[in-house]
């Protein structure tokens, strides 16, 4: 176990010169010029924030498509992957439970509802322990990993190297960064995102739950921060 | 448990006119009738479908994605729907593990390695007895579903509605229906090809694994099907 | 020509049991039936839109994903199609310039700027002809229809079969029936809408531009039908 | 026009430690490592690039998403990017003819069929001429830019910011490499691939025509460069 029960996320890659190509793009669409001179002549970081401002907040999102990062990232669930998975505009490389054998006792992640508890997280961390026997002696009696990973559950820990663009990324923060997420991809979405600002910090008023960039919440069971359709009366 | 042990596969939808939209796809590329008129004069499945198989040989298959089915499944272990999820071309409805709470023993697989062993079989059932007092437990302590779930394993059984157009079906045939594929999804693949085939006869030749349609064997463990690209001195 | 110078839109597949696939999509994801027992025991057509419209509200689009429909539209201009293939989760198989070559005068668009102009619209027609004649000249002098095609003009009428699930049919809509759309290509999408409303009139309140599902306009030059974020104040 | 009559293409953008990404994703899947101690510790290029090559060529082509390109292409036909974008695994920002007026004569592609031949080459100059003074002759008389370039031909230059990651680069030489693709768009694809290669000369042998890759030629109509299935005898 890694101890701090924490996702580890780190972002790896991020394209050169991420603001002037975003710029460029923009420029493209509205303009005569070639864009390889738009892309040389790009210097005034003021003015190209202003414009990709503008074009952000018109929804035009197809120009930020351009610029893609890449996040690696650990001790997550697989329950976090699963879900995590689904995001089908991204790109996932991820560690394989048939093809990487557990030696002792696997990593996993112990939901904050049962280690706030100590009896109950006392329970868990003997099942996990259990569970990890079971699993050892499958193997040992020459059932391959894949077959014998059936008995590992959600908790085990995973690891990953996850690719997006920013359109997309905007999106992942939009959707996990909602209270009615759940608790582990909301911290692991919310470390991505910060790991991104700190680097590209103009980005930080786009990466919010989608309430924030909606003006009102659209959940059906709605957390009550901001007000639903229905009470703002459309 | 399901008892057969057994992934449960149904063509629920497929679109009107299979054949006929295929084939006024095909000759829309390559005629200067108006496609309404093409498609209601198609009336010669035989004429349909030597050009609709003349054009996917030719690797044109952008024309079979205007088709698109979708199957019900279940009895399928969560390790088997984290695969078929990273098709990104799909389309999935999943039961989920954080609203659905299991009610007494939860369903789950067995993996034929362990069920073809008496003594390895007997162990694995009643450690699935196991876990499932385990989340019980956490349930009946005040844990919600969401967060009881990180006890339960790979194997627990799963449900989804998934759709693909054909061009994605035949792409997860090739790709599942190959040996190196895990049994469980290779079966599950071969269940949804069967329930397609059998009513959309056509689509049999191109449902089959990648080597039999490259004519050679990429992967880097080939099971000696076929020959490697090496071995036939390319 | 066509004459009377508007898209042809025809909804010509879609799929079984649109309303009980979608259903059981939505139920799937929060019930421990296997969905084709769910499939099977939907008849209450009433309760079924009841939970689609509840879902869809909230966002969770990708329960209608399940559903593609396909239209055959013909006598749209090039520039037209250039924006619709766009739109990257559409299917599209288009008529094509480098196969298909004009014999006689080819068909064409006229815009309504100069349609109402008599003078305009004559000068127009007379240069239509011009082209026509220089297209003919090159491909009579032996240049393939591939390169003698350059000369021809956006206004030059195409064909095409476009298929698209249920969640990029409400994004199309959101976006090109907006003001702000070219209306060629507003006018297509609303035939397409038509169509479908036609035979499926739950999805009316959907098919609808953005401003109306948002509750305001985010585009940086408003029509003023609806206030922007920045009038109401978020 | 340009003069030189010849796409424009640039790799204005990648990102930092493209091999170092490649590595960490190929491994993450067989490591019980964490991504980030993978990425820290890879300094061996050798050793990199011999695992790379390796996953690449069993097909596994998901690890080489994480990298994407962008270039800046000016100079091609409307008739060629018509063809480019229908690539939906691109992202594009293009030259808008709606919302940037042409000023004086537009810049124009002439086929090679056509400019090797003197008098029909001074025929198609004279004819894009004719075309200006006629949109000209529209923009003068008030219709907006967006209409009047219903006039201008497949011929009028236009200029993209593409990106796209390796896999659907090595997917757009396959294809467009073919001698069966379209002379320009061949061109510039060729150009593409020339500039990225001469920064990344490990991606060459995967980007040639889709004949090498497979070891046969899957067209209907063969140029004849590889031996098809046919003639193979599978």
């Amino acid at each position: 176990m890694d101890g701090n029960n924490k996702p580890v996320v780190n972002l790896i890659s991020k394209p050169e010169n991420m603001l002037k190509t975003v710029y460029t793009a923009c420029r493209t669409c509205y303009s005569a010029d070639y864009p390889i001179n738009i892309y040389n002549g790009a210097d005034d970081e003021e003015k190209m924030l202003k414009l990709i401002n503008r074009v952000i907040s018109s929804g035009h999102y197809s120009t930020i498509e351009h610029i893609q990062v890449t996040f690696a990232i650990s001790n997550v669930s697989r329950a976090c992957t699963h879900q995590l998975v689904r995001h089908r505009h991204m790109s996932f490389s991820q560690k394989s439970q048939r093809y990487v054998k557990e030696k002792g006792q696997f990593d996993y992640i112990i939901p904050p509802t049962i280690e706030k508890n100590d009896e109950l997280k006392s329970k868990y961390i003997d099942f996990m322990n259990k569970i990890s026997q079971q699993y050892q002696e499958f193997v040992e009696a020459g059932i391959p990993a894949e077959d014998a990973r059936f008995v590992l559950p959600n908790a085990a820990a995973s690891s990953l190297v996850a690719s997006l663009n920013l359109r997309e990324m905007i999106h992942l923060a939009n959707l996990r960064l909602c209270t009615r997420a759940q608790y582990e991809i909301r911290t692991m979405v919310k470390m991505m995102c910060d790991a991104l600002v700190a680097e590209e910090p103009w980005l930080k008023p786009y990466l919010v739950p989608k309430c924030e960039r909606y003006g009102f919440c659209d959940e059906d069971k709605s957390c009550g921060r901001m007000k639903t359709r229905e009470q703002l009366g459309f």
